[in-house]
């Protein structure tokens, strides 16, 4: 027996919910309508999520995949400095995925939209069918004054290196629910190893471990504004050392970046042990934190509240000629910035 | 050994070519940018093929399913009366997808847009890695004038249902791929078993329907002239009696669709024998002809001209009220309308 799709569609019709004055027509047609108004130019972003090299359904409750499936676009959004406004989301089904499952998506997909989104809604997509595995592909727009996104390659040499929040804290959930070390079940995580033996500060930091990387938090509005101050932007999705690579790469430019500065999450800092792993190098090639790195003018810094909406920022560098490299500033000396994540090589999802 | 996602891109970036004035960034930040100029509406479609459930490698040469990827989204603007401005295309590649068929996908993808997209350009997209089914997921967006989309929830009972072209001739195509009566080869159809018994116009036929499968035309142009007159307007991609369907079900209406006005493909009526089928049940039910089908007011009927930038249409019958139900009129007297072409069921692709 096949999927009927047109009961999925009307699933993620339901979960899609409100209204957006940008969207004219929304899940239905042949297409959606938008309307962004005058002045406004459209910052458009697409990510594909695919079973088993980016996600296990198994390490994953649906609520939180449709979560990050909106948060990973929402995040490049934030990035650009834009407003969101609409999502789209095209999913291959494997007809093992039940109605319920589906609709704990949508509700994920919802949630993070109303949570993050501001007022973006869900207005189409498409739905077949997959012999296996499920992929999904997510498209957020969204809005920015014309002229106005925040591109990545337009950062100067002596330009600060800004990077909002924490960075590591994702990379140490996954290592977490590759141990099997937190049980994902619908957003309860069970610290199955740390439960007995761990601190409450360790099952405190493995909650916020698989949080930061099950349910991460763009910086949407931070997004917006840095963009007020940044002379170039880019998120971490590919972890802090990738995104310095990808700034100083579009810019023609080189680096420094102090090992001392990185604003490490504390989680990280706190299961580190438990996990064998260097904090530090971690939280600079670990992936997903979905954080922003900006470049900042030195005479802009001030202008910089302590507080981005109670996101905090640190500076972490500084952007150099292009001859210069791209440096890590270590206790040890200088050395060079390891590359960044890879979410094929390192996430260990595919083996 | 892991493909290099950059090199991926690269290629697409490259195929991209050219520059749009709707573009303003394209492939390389963390999102594309786009204007629309003041008083125009976006459009937006979406569209995912799965290999094994819309198509098979083997029989569809790299070339042919980049062109397709785009196509059926044109598709879709076209059914909204848009202007094609920009694409997007997330890929989850398997590793046994070589470098040069990767070029000659986005070889197609460029062929598709500057033959049939306006001037529309590659603007972005995703490149992930898969485990082993090829996935694409294209999205078109385009432009009209604010408030002037044309939807399919906006016709009324008396309008006449007018078909561009002619249908049938992709369901013959897959019916020949499916059995092994034309050879998928780079465009390059050999009519194996036709080819010594076949007749030239048999030869013609099969080529012509392969072409209709593998290299559907939607109709951008068709679309915005007949957005000038038709009430309501869907595109073919589930067959001329799911349109029918789709039609009457968003705007609550029925419909009397002739049986002996619908336009068969000649490559259909020719190979119909061949393949033991009923031409004119195919053609209602086929899918992928990619046509238009509109609700045209008979009043504004005569200000069709008999083609519209080369391609005819054809009145095939007249939408009335809900409670009259769908109906086919045939020589042997009124039928219910099939239901119509469902990819899952129909097209053989996945057993």
């Amino acid at each position: 027996m096949r999927r009927d799709e047109a009961h999925a569609i009307e699933i993620f019709r339901r979960a899609a919910g409100g209204v957006s004055s940008a969207v004219r027509l929304g899940v239905g047609d042949d297409a959606a309508i938008l309307h962004a108004g005058s002045g406004r130019d459209w910052v458009v972003t697409q990510d594909a999520l695919v079973e088993d090299v980016h996600f296990r359904r198994r390490w994953m409750d649906p609520v939180s995949l449709g979560w990050k499936t909106m948060a990973v676009s929402l995040s490049d959004l934030a990035a650009m400095g834009a407003e969101p406004k609409a999502a789209f989301l095209s999913l291959a089904l494997p007809l093992d995925v039940s109605d319920a499952w589906l609709g704990a998506l949508a509700q994920g997909i919802r949630r993070c939209l109303v949570t993050l989104g501001e007022g973006a809604v869900l207005a189409g997509g498409d739905t077949v069918h997959s012999p296996d595995r499920l992929y999904l592909d997510g498209v957020l727009m969204g809005t920015v004054a014309t002229g106005c996104a925040v591109r990545r390659d337009t950062a100067r040499a002596g330009d600060r290196l800004v990077v909002t929040g924490s960075v590591g804290g994702a990379a140490a959930g996954l290592h977490l629910l590759e141990r099997g070390m937190v049980r994902p079940d619908g957003g309860h995580a069970d610290l199955s190893a740390l439960s007995s033996s761990g601190s409450p500060r360790e099952r405190w930091a493995a909650r916020r471990a698989w949080a930061r990387h099950v349910r991460p938090r763009p910086r949407v509005p931070q997004g917006r504004m840095l963009s007020g101050v940044a002379s170039a932007m880019v998120d971490l999705s590919d972890g802090l050392a990738g995104a310095v690579h990808a700034l100083c790469d579009a810019s023609r430019l080189g680096a420094v970046v102090w090992a001392d500065r990185i604003p490490v999450d504390p989680a990280l800092r706190r299961l580190a042990p438990h996990l064998s792993v260097d904090p530090v190098a971690l939280a600079l090639t670990g992936g997903e934190d979905y954080e922003l790195l900006c470049a900042v003018p030195p005479d802009r810094l001030p202008a910089l509240p302590p507080r981005l909406a109670g996101v905090t920022w640190t500076e972490v560098g500084t952007l150099t000629g292009a001859d210069a490299g791209r440096t890590l500033m270590t206790n040890g000396g200088p050395e060079p910035l390891p590359r960044g994540y890879d979410a094929f090589h390192t996430t260990g999802v595919e083996k």
